[in-house]
């Protein structure tokens, strides 16, 4: 199996430590779909990442989806808290989590893909409001969490995943704030989820 | 339940359609990010659709999680073919026509919220051309499958919904290509789909 993209994207690295965490064994190929976008859509013409290239040729893409493989078909063993009230508490984590990844992304697009007189205030100001305000739910989440318990209990689940690596994410872009003194339950949680070995064997790279 | 959000949006009314397939009472609440964004954004500081607000007032987002929620939490009954490599292939083409509603999102966003001096036309034809390589794969999918069966048998799955939400949404908007001679097996796919009392119950909106 080869986990195609580079791991400065959130979706590329919450899918990466999840396969660790499952024990999944894969190649992973370091394609830009920027700087090699050729190359990229020669590979697959949706251009996105993170893509997962199967054994016998078949292409995923989307990281929900490609996540929803590797638990049901690979693995057979999902990261998703067991009883009811806590899958549900996942679920709203994960999309909070999510939706920050995505506002970020917007945020890069709008700074580093757009020449300076096309880009909107306006629309940078929406986006980071509703970042912001995501974040703040998602501090409140890992607020009630203590070391060494994780989001819902001493397993890590999706939601510890996509909460940690959108955490990561923020710190590695100037574009949004991420200062530990504004969100410190988020900042402390990071620390403890990067010192994993899972997530230090996925690295940010550019 | 409540189901927040327009149906021109395809990740509501994919969530829509999901929910009157697998038999879930809601109640549809209509309610604009844009034109209604301050009311949206206190109800949820994602400002994001869909919305799913359940009876005790836990809020989840993003269709993908809010599909998963339904399927397991509340139905128990999984709109996804059993078997392993159907199961698989509903991934790939969902995956691929989750990439084109994203892309026709991206190109509505460039059209009309931003000023005509502030877009960018490099972004928007790298745009319509990722979205144009998902749509063609999607066409081929489809090509294979003669009525009355859809892509994985005689039922409905997530990834027959998500194309046929894709289609109806790409013929709604203007800033992309739906054209039923480039796309004739799309076309004839979505008319069928289209005819379902689910689908009908589910008309988009705006």
């Amino acid at each position: 199996m080869q986990l195609v993209g580079y791991l400065d994207s959130p979706y590329v690295r919450r899918t990466a430590i999840t396969m660790r965490l499952l024990g999944i064994d894969y190649q992973h190929r370091e394609l830009s779909i920027f700087r090699q976008y050729d190359e990229f859509r020669a590979l697959h013409p949706s251009v996105k990442v993170p893509l997962l290239i199967l054994d016998d040729g078949t292409k995923l893409i989307d990281s929900n989806l490609i996540i929803d493989y590797l638990q049901t078909q690979v693995a057979r063993r999902s990261l998703m808290p067991p009883g009811a009230p806590e899958y549900r508490e996942a679920l709203r984590v994960t999309g909070l989590a999510l939706v920050g990844m995505e506002k970020v992304v917007q945020l890069i697009y709008e700074a580093q893909h757009r020449p300076e007189q096309c880009r909107h205030e306006p629309w940078k100001q929406r986006i980071i409001q509703q970042f912001e305000g995501s974040v703040d739910l998602l501090e409140q989440a890992v607020a009630a969490v203590e070391a060494p318990s994780w989001l819902h209990g001493p397993g890590l689940c999706q939601s510890d995943i996509a909460t940690a690596v959108l955490w990561r994410f923020m710190q590695h872009n100037s574009q949004v704030d991420a200062d530990a003194g504004r969100w410190p339950a988020l900042a402390a949680f990071s620390h403890r989820a990067e010192a994993l070995p899972e997530f230090m064997a996925c690295p940010l790279s550019g």
